[in-house]
C-alpha cells in the first residue's frame, strides 16, 4: 500500500514538476512557529487582552491542540526536533552545560539528520525558511545545506550578538533599540543586513511567505515559517505600536496573529486551502524573567527553561479545511516531533527506517479521532526530568526556570494528574505508588534503550 | 424619546398580552450563571481538558467578555448585585461577619429594592428564576415575592443543611451522597422534594427552561437561570459520570455546557434567537481548597471569596444572533450589575430615578464598540477592598482566599496594570505614585457618598 502510494507521489511529483496541471497534488504544509510564546497567550487560549482574531478564526475553523508539546523547553533542541522528529538527545542538539548554540558556537544540526525539509524535498515539494533558524550559522549547519531551497531570516536568537556599549543587564531589553543588537538577517547563505531591522522583520517574513506560496503554488510546498519573536528584545511594525491592550508583548503577538492571517488568505486566494495543513504553535514556553516583555502560560506552571508544564506545551492550532473538523479540539498527547511522520504521511513517503525516530502521525487527531501517543518525555539537555504516560506525569527532578541553579532530586517522585490538575498542584505520589512504579518502569526502559549522542552545542569557534 | 419608546412597549406589551401576534415583540432576555465557576475552566478560556463544545459555539457566535466582574467574591451579595444593578453594600445584601445567607438566616433582599424581575414583569415580560436563589428563603424573600412569575430551585447553597451524622470536615466533600445534605427543592414557595436530588438537578433545571421558553414563545420573557453547580457538593447526572478528562469537576461542567446548549436550541427552534439576548457568566471565582473539586482562574490570581482577580472576574460570553457580532471578543470593563440597566434598554423602560445604581448598559460593548464603565470597586462585604480606574488596579487591603484570616492593610497601596499584567504579579506602585493618588481620590468621593446600609445578613431565625 505505501509503497504503490508512494510510486503515485514521485509520478504526480514528475508531471507537476514538468509544468503540467494535476488535478490533486500532495498537500503543502505550513508551519508557523512562534518563539518564547506563552500558553495562555492567545485570545482562544484564554488571554483576556491581546486580540488574535486571525488566530481565533484558525481555530474556529481548525483545531485547538491543547496537550501539544515541544520537545525542549528552550529553543535550540526544541527546533532540532520538530526538524528531525527525534529527540534533542539523539542528535545531540542540547547540552547540560549550553542550553542553545550562540554566536561562537562552531557546530550545528549534524549532516547525517535527515529534516523534514530534505525529506519533503526529495518528495516533489519546494521548501522554504522563513525565520529564525538557530540550528548552526555557519554554512554546513544553514537551511539551504539541510533540506530547504530557500531561506531569509536571523541565524539565531534575536538577543545574541549584542554590542559591547549597550546598556548593562537587562536594561537594554526594556527600551530595545535595533542597534543594540548585531544580528544579521541572512539571505540564503548571505548576510543581506547587519543589525537587522527587527522593527520590520515581521512583515517583511510575511511578505517573503505570501510571495513564496504564489510563486509555488502550482508545485507541493513546505514553508517553515519561525518567527524571531515574541523573544526579547520585543519590536514591532509602526502599524502596531500601541494597538494591543497588553503594551509591547501585545502589540508583537498582535502583529504575528496578523502575519498568520495573511498567510491562510493567501492559501484561501490561490484556493489551497482545503490542500494545505497549516499548524501554528511555538519553541517553548514564556519568558517569565522579563516581567510585561514576557508572556504568560495561563493556567500552567512555570515557564521557558523548566519542564514543568508551562515549559514546554504549547498553544498549539491545526487548520485544514474540510478535512479537520471546524471549531474542534483536542486534548490527545501530541508534540512538535509529531509534525514529522505527519508530514511523511501527507507527502505519501516512507518514514526514514535506520534510525529512532520520536514521531507518531498526527493525521488521525487532526481528523478528529484518538492519538497513538501514550508517552511523553521532558528532558532538559540530557538530562530526562519527567515523564508523561497517558494522564499522569511524574517528575524524577524539577528545577524551577529561575531561583533554583541545579536541578532537585525527588526521593519519592511527585506525580501529577494532568488533564485533573494541568496546573500541577495537587502532588497525588503518595496516594498512587502503583503509578509512580508503572512509570518509573517506563522511563528505565527508555534510559536503557536511548543512546545519547555527543553534543554539537558545546564546542566554539575559536575553542583555544 | 425615551417615553415614546416606553409608549410604544406599553401598546406593543398589551397587544401582545390580548393574543395578537406582533411583528417584533420586546427582546428577550435569558442569564444563566454558574456557581463557582472559575475564569479558566471553559474551552474558550483556555481550559486544556474540560470540553465545553456548547459554550464555545455561543463564543463563536456571539462574544467574550474578558474584563467581566461580579460585584461581590461571594454568592449571595454577588446575585444581590445581579438583581438590583446596585453595591451589595446599598442594599445591606453583605456583611463583615456572615458572608452570605444560611438557612438560619431570617432576612433576605429588602422589599424596598427593585429588581431586575420585578422591572421587566411591569414591562410585560414573563419571568422566571430555575436554579438556585440564596437572597433569602423565607416566604417575603423568595423569587415569586421579587418579581418572578415563577421559581423552581433550591433557594440557598447546595452544601448547606448537612445531616448530623454525616462524615466530618471536608470527607463529605470528596464522595458527596444527595443524603447529606437536607437541601430542599422548591416549586415557588413549597418545598416538593428534600433532600434535592442533586444528580438530576442540572438536567431538571434544564428542562424546566426549555418549557418556560417553549411557553412564552409569543410574550417578551425573562429567565434567570443560576445553576446550583459548580459549587461543592458535585452532582452530575448519569449520562455525564466520568465523561470529562478533567474527572468529577468537568464533568459538572460539561452538564452545565450541555443545559446552555439546549436552551439555546431551543431559542433557535422557536426562531426566537435573533430576539433573545443571552447572558452565561458565574457568581464568582473557584473554590480554590477543594483541589480537583474546585476551579480554576487560570492566569488569574487567587479565587473565591478573594478581591484578587480570581474572586470576582468571570468568564462571560453574551450572545444575540443579528445583534452582537458574531466570533467578537471584548475586553471592556463590564459587571454582573450592568444586566440591570442593558434589561431596561432593552425592555424599553427608564432606570428607577430615586436610589443610586451602578448599572451601566452594555448594548454599546454588545454591538461592538467601547463601553461606558471607567471605575470598578472591589468590596468583601462593606470594606472597600480594591478598585479598578481604567486598566489600574489599587489594592488598599488584600486577603487572600485562604491562609490570611485577617486583612493586610498596605500603607502603600498595591498597583497593577490589569490589561499589561492581568495576574497581578507586578506591583508598580512606586513607579506611578500618581495613578495612586488618582485612583485614592476616586475612592475617597465614592466612599464619602455611598450609604451603606444595615445589614441583611447577621439576623438569625433563633436570635435569642
Amino acid at each position: 500500500m505505501n509503497s504503490i502510494r508512494k510510486l503515485l507521489v514521485v509520478i504526480l511529483a514528475s508531471i507537476s514538476m514538468t509544468g503540467f496541471a494535476v488535478a490533486k497534488q500532495q498537500p503543502n504544509i505550513v508551519v508557523i512557529f512562534a518563539d518564547d510564546l506563552g500558553y495562555g497567550d492567545l485570545g482562544c487560549f484564554g488571554h483576556p487582552t491581546i486580540a488574535t482574531p486571525e488566530l481565533d478564526r484558525m481555530a474556529q475553523e481548525g483545531m485547538k491542540l491543547t496537550q501539544f508539546y515541544s520537545a525542549a523547553p528552550v529553543c535550540t533542541p526544541s527546533r532540532a526536533a520538530l526538524m528531525t522528529g527525534r529527540l534533542p538527545m539523539r542528535n545531540g542538539m542540547c547540552s547540560n552545560k549550553r542550553r542553545v548554540l550562540f554566536p561562537d558556537s562552531a557546530l550545528g544540526i549534524p549532516e547525517a539528520e535527515l529534516t523534514i525539509a530534505e525529506q519533503l524535498k526529495s518528495a516533489g515539494y519546494a521548501t522554504a525558511c522563513i525565520g529564525k533558524w538557530h540550528l548552526g550559522h555557519l554554512p554546513p549547519y544553514l537551511p539551504t545545506s539541510n533540506g530547504f531551497d530557500s531561506y531569509f531570516g536571523i541565524p539565531y536568537s534575536n538577543d545574541m550578538d549584542r554590542v559591547a556599549d549597550t546598556p548593562k543587564g537587562r536594561e537594554a531589553f526594556w527600551n530595545p533599540k535595533v542597534e543594540y543588537w548585531n544580528v544579521p538577517l541572512m539571505r540564503n547563505e548571505e548576510i543581506i543586513e547587519r543589525p537587522a531591522n527587527q522593527t520590520t522583520i515581521t512583515r517583511r517574513y510575511t511578505e517573503e511567505a505570501v510571495s513564496f506560496i504564489r510563486e509555488h503554488k502550482e508545485q507541493p510546498f513546505f514553508l517553515y515559517m519561525p518567527h524571531s519573536l515574541p523573544h526579547v528584545p520585543l519590536f514591532r511594525g509602526k502599524k502596531f505600536a500601541g494597538k494591543s491592550r497588553r503594551g509591547l508583548y501585545g502589540d508583537v503577538i498582535e502583529e504575528i496573529d496578523w502575519s498568520v492571517g495573511q498567510v491562510l488568505e493567501t492559501l484561501r486566494k490561490h484556493n489551497l486551502d482545503d490542500n494545505t495543513l497549516v499548524i501554528f504553535t511555538s519553541d517553548n514556553g514564556p519568558w517569565l524573567i522579563f516581567n510585561d516583555h514576557g508572556g504568560s502560560a495561563g493556567l500552567l506552571r512555570d515557564g521557558k527553561g523548566s519542564t514543568w508544564e508551562g515549559g514546554m506545551r504549547e498553544p498549539t492550532v491545526a487548520w485544514w479545511p474540510g478535512t479537520i473538523p471546524a471549531g474542534s479540539v483536542s486534548a490527545e498527547i501530541s508534540s512538535t516531533m509529531d509534525i514529522y511522520a505527519t508530514a511523511h504521511d501527507i507527502a505519501g513517503i516512507d518514514l526514514p527506517n535506520d534510525r529512532e525516530l520520536d514521531s507518531i502521525n498526527l493525521m488521525p487527531i487532526l481528523t478528529g479521532g484518538k492519538g497513538d501517543r501514550e508517552t511523553y518525555f521532558y528532558y532538559r539537555g540530557y538530562r530526562l526530568m519527567a515523564i508523561r504516560h497517558g494522564s499522569w506525569k511524574m517528575h524524577f527532578m524539577t528545577q524551577n526556570a529561575y531561583g533554583q541553579p541545579q536541578p532537585v532530586t525527588h526521593e519519592v517522585p511527585l506525580l501529577f494528574n494532568l488533564d485533573v490538575d494541568p496546573s500541577e498542584s495537587q502532588n497525588l505520589a503518595e496516594k498512587h505508588p502503583e503509578i509512580i512504579e508503572k512509570l518509573t518502569a517506563i522511563a528505565k526502559e527508555h534510559m536503557d534503550s536511548a543512546e545519547p549522542a555527543p553534543s554539537q552545542l558545546e564546542t566554539r569557534i575559536m575553542a583555544n
